[in-house]
């Protein structure tokens, strides 16, 4: 990479290792973390770098919910000349640390040079898609991706984007589904695609996608336990047109058809 | 690959070829294209296969639309025993080739056989990540994928799902905006998003990311040309945090913070 502003010449670059599986990880993510002299992210995500892109690059791990501090740390030592790249799982534009490195780097009260700063995402495999690819094509239509955490949004607005897009039928991905400060979350949101959603349709649990310890489970609506369900599952919800339907040997498939009835009312 | 029944020893993968960057290729998929004996798909996209992994491959092109005989073609070749990769662009389960493999492996007048044949999906970098990490982070916060071809669909279905999702606040994600076949429809969903969204709202239009004709637009709703798309195009309409910023060298950055205001009353 090339630094934009000829007087600052580091860089920094947003990588996601994509879900966890080595053959998942992008070429030009894998080539910046070859080129990078800082690595920086939450400790959990540095640790699932792959082993033959570590060499001497500075490791700064950090513990979970501090992305602006993060962010911050990653612009000045680009502006001190370093080559940065930023970790995140997944792609790091989807629920990663894109946002947090813009949102410091445009601040009121942020250096006046760091909007000089060569900032450069790489996209990666969301987790959506990996548990999708897993179990078939459940996002073959119209589909969307909301984050369950009310840490930096309230409740409320959580509930209105579900109700929205459970009423307009769409199949939905759900990220950040529980932690230890808000197990109950996730059961409200069930609460409310239970009434919207009929009992046959196809729910897929995918937690640690692409990873040794990876659990994916397929089930309808109806049978569903959410008790795996962590901060590393993300859960599909089918649409009304979604199908869930068992393999010669067994193994479930879900996928949603590409097309759509003409007189279907739902929601 | 190994088959999953000792009967049938071919196999099929569907595997994406991200948005065109060889940089963005999984490395998953060029080994799945190294094994093919077979590759299936539509000539833009076959055509769009890196060289390196070309060699004795069968090569079988066939033009739009063709989707479900596409499908049967490669189910047939797998279960004549090839080693068959559907090609696609983008995330094959994203509107992509995914979903018409399995409606043809498990319909009603489908071969007793193929629903044994052995049908690997591998992710990709669906063209909504590419763009958005091209311009900055718009889909930082929760979004939406709506195809607005109504090919496959009643077009009340797409401005239902519009409503909900401009109504609720989300980021969309356009896929096929515009065709030879259906000019005006991008233009119905305009009217739409006009109606919901702030004239300040960033929109980014992004053509052939990642190949060499790349052309990427950020504008304010207000001010957006739409003559640019056609079906190599995706959009990003951002929700009302989204914000549309210059760097320094003057180049456009779009990015949704990761945090949602409280009292905020949108739609």
């Amino acid at each position: 990479m090339q630094p934009v502003n000829a007087s600052i010449t580091g860089w920094l670059a947003l990588v996601g290792l994509g879900p966890g599986h080595p053959a998942w990880l992008l070429p030009e993510a894998r080539q910046l973390l070859l080129e990078a002299t800082d690595l920086v992210g939450y400790r959990t995500y540095i640790d699932q770098v792959p082993e033959d892109v570590l060499g001497a690059q500075v490791i700064h791990a950090s513990d979970n919910r501090q992305e602006l501090q993060r962010a911050r740390l990653a612009l000045a030592l680009a502006h001190d000349g370093r080559r940065v790249v930023v970790v995140s799982s997944g792609d790091p534009g989807v629920f990663g640390m894109a946002s947090a490195v813009f949102e410091a780097q445009f601040a009121a009260d942020a250096p006046t040079a760091w909007p000089s700063i060569d900032v450069h995402v790489v996209p990666g495999v969301t987790a959506a898609l990996a548990a999708a690819a897993r179990v078939g094509a459940p996002l073959g239509h119209d589909w969307c991706c909301i984050s369950l955490s009310d840490n930096l949004k309230p409740w409320s607005i959580v509930e209105r984007r579900l109700i929205a897009a459970l009423e307009a039928d769409f199949v939905l991905a759900l990220y950040n589904p529980a932690s230890q400060s808000r197990p109950g979350r996730l059961y409200d949101a069930f609460r409310l695609i239970h009434s919207r959603r009929a009992p046959t349709t196809p729910v897929v649990l995918a937690r640690d996608v692409g990873r040794s310890a990876e659990e994916i489970v397929c089930a309808a609506l109806s049978d569903v336990d959410l008790r795996i369900c962590d901060m590393r599952t993300v859960i599909l919800v089918g649409s009304s047109t979604s199908q869930l339907l068992a393999t010669a040997t067994g193994a479930s498939r879900v996928f949603t058809p590409r097309w759509y009835p003409s007189e279907t009312q739902t929601g």
